[in-house]
């Protein structure tokens, strides 16, 4: 027990020294990558049914539209800890400056997280007209960190 | 406007013929194909991280552990209307027998949401005993459609 417990520790250290406690999180660093990538298709797709929504392609069901933006605001706070694992960004459309330049990184999802819970919100309330506005602060916010940090 | 409205009652009328609702939600067979795996990944990961707590592998932080059973209680509904899409076992680890035999793979899945549900509940309450007999049965319901429909 005493052994294992010390393990730990030297686990934990080992975390701290390569990426922190999101590397402990995930067994191998592929699967950070495919947890980050897995959480923001499905952000992708529901954040494509309420813009649907919000153009006129697709009716307004109000219960609908808000589980959509619900599910987006729960999805986008998921992935931020798969995307600080040393050596991720090998192999996927992340650039490496996103590590690099961690807390401007932080900082731009931590931004859109923030635009994302007032969508979610406005979405509740089911007034259509207050959620359009807010629908371009979000999409702008998503893309103020694609450009500088996510390869075309 | 009217040349629309009939264009979107033909695009139901086919999308009901070629795999119900589900279908509509979906650019692309591909897009269902990898939502549903995006949704079962994130369930993996963090029914893992529950399950650490459980076996005594990873401590029981309460807030984290009710928060990783919330995010498989959410997950686990999205990815059904996905497996639903004809054609959609091409390629993929589901078996046809998942599409031939639909009501008995969606009653197998809803037994499987009941059991998730009751594992959030009680990882909400805190007491980890009362946890543990419950992930036992909800991992028997994941395996329970696993074992019929999902290729090794």
């Amino acid at each position: 027990m005493e052994k294992r417990t010390l393990t730990g520790v030297v686990l934990v250290a080992v975390a701290a020294l390569f990426g922190g406690a999101a590397f402990a999180q995930f067994a191998k660093t592929e699967d950070a990558v495919k947890y980050r990538q897995s959480a923001m298709f499905l952000v992708g797709q529901h954040f494509t049914r309420v813009g649907a929504v919000v153009k006129g392609e697709a009716p307004h069901e109000k219960d609908v539209f808000a589980n959509n933006t619900a599910l987006v605001d729960t999805l986008i706070k998921l992935p931020w800890d798969a995307f600080m694992v040393t050596g991720s960004d090998k192999g996927s459309s992340m650039k490496p400056e996103a590590l690099a330049q961690k807390d401007k990184f932080m900082a731009l999802a931590k931004a859109n997280q923030t635009e994302v819970g007032k969508l979610a919100a406005l979405a509740r309330g089911g007034d259509l007209n207050a959620v359009k506005a807010q629908f371009g602060e979000t999409s702008k916010s998503c893309k103020a960190c694609h450009d500088p940090y996510r390869s075309k």
